[in-house]
């Protein structure tokens, strides 16, 4: 209902943030650490509704929330009495270990709303996404959707199917696993060759991206070093604009599912020369 | 803003009226008539803050809106500070004499959002439409689209893009023109000769669909023809559902825009003989 409060990561995806705003909702931050989102410090008079979250690979730290922390999640949903929407946007790419399983299928409670897209796994332009809700919810859900836009171009579903059934996509997606093990290994190889104990990394267990933490630049040197690093065609972003409490420190964003590794290399390289004419 | 009044056509498209409604506003039905909706017949008490309308071939009476009444409308919503949605959803089919300019047109002070879709000229499975904002409304709807949905799919646009700049759109719109026209012609043809003075057309001047009024036949044995009807694999509908106050009478709602003329003509016998045992 409007006024009511979703609780959202902090940092987080700011397309959650702004999609609860436009509903009409608060947004209540909560910030997540190494293990993702702990439910147990929300504020004592927070009663949020919902909470948004991205479990497998939390946006943009990379977190992934810990298996006891999913349980307590789930738990205070009951007690609660709020939904929870598990944005698994990329959980197709784990590298390290197996993955846990979602929310929803811990879910005993038809309390968690499951919501994965085809832009990383696929592309962007393809529009494509689903989202897995509680029985007692689809009838609203379609009905939503229908008067939202009438439903989703059936072109792209009935290729996207195809696609699908024929193998190509578990084959599309076998190759896109390996190729981007590739770069993830040639950019934590890169950061140590060429930026060493000067930066710190953290989410490179999933995901194409991770964040690059450099303790020893200020927050506020960190728009100026994205500049500079972005006139000679390195782009990395700072991740500042995610947090509801920035940092001190400069936090970078760097994707690495467009690139080539000796790109990567190149391009790591080029940070750290910019990284030292700026201290 | 949620609370606010939008005026809406009755009879009027139902999708529109759920928009409205779902986006908090109130709606306020005002009846249409052969000439549209008339707005000096809004009640002196309702301030709405927008105008929904279909004045090229109103939905599903098919009146046009005149002249007169357009420059009454655009008036109002000057005096009144409101603005309008001009749904102009199959403005590419008019049969009779020159269509008017539309409101978007005739607007000198950004009230009117002109909107259109390529479901009808091409097919509803493309899921493509546009609206014309004015200028000063441009990047609020932009960003709302962005938050709503990332955007519409970018393989149908540059599809129907070049679709349209080769040409092809205006080959196809122009058989699609004589097709419709000649599947119009047989289906007023077929209501002269299978119902005669039995029934009552209106809106045939544009669109793909007519309404038929059976005057001698009391709205409540609408449904039970639209059944027998239905039996004997002719698809008519029941206009009631359109109506906030259905007339006393049946109205039915004629498609013709996926039939063959000889496909017309026998479904219009059928629908004689059905009609004929239902009295």
């Amino acid at each position: 209902d409007p006024g009511d409060a979703a609780l959202i990561e902090d940092p987080g995806y700011e397309g959650a943030r702004s999609a609860w705003r436009a509903a009409g909702a608060r947004v209540v931050p909560l910030r997540v650490d190494d293990d993702g989102l702990d439910i147990a410090r929300l504020p004592a008079g927070a009663r949020p509704r919902l909470a948004y979250v991205t479990p497998a690979h939390q946006f943009p730290t990379g977190a992934v929330l810990s298996l006891p922390r999913r349980l307590a999640l789930l738990d205070w949903a009951r007690r609660a009495d709020a939904l929870i929407v598990e944005d698994d946007y990329d959980g197709e790419f784990h590298f390290d270990g197996r993955p846990l399983a979602p929310l929803a299928a811990l879910d005993r409670e038809a309390r968690v709303l499951y919501l994965g897209t085809f832009s990383k796994v696929m592309f962007p332009a393809l529009r494509l996404g689903y989202l897995v809700v509680p029985a007692p919810l689809a009838r609203l859900f379609a009905d939503a959707k229908a008067l939202a836009d009438g439903g989703t171009s059936a072109l792209e579903q009935q290729a996207l199917a195809q696609f699908i059934a024929g193998g190509s996509f578990e084959r599309h997606l076998r190759r896109a696993r390996q190729r981007h093990g590739a770069r993830r290994a040639a950019l934590l190889a890169a950061i140590t060759r060429h930026l060493g104990d000067r930066v710190r990394v953290s989410g490179a267990n999933a995901g194409l991206h991770i964040l690059l933490h450099l303790p020893r630049l200020p927050a506020a040197d960190g728009d100026a070093l994205v500049r500079r690093a972005a006139q000679r065609q390195v782009g990395v972003y700072s991740a500042a604009p995610y947090y509801a409490r920035p940092p001190r420190h400069t936090v970078l964003v760097l994707g690495y599912g467009g690139l080539e590794p000796d790109e990567i290399d190149t391009g790591i390289a080029i940070l750290a020369t910019v990284l030292s004419a700026e201290r």
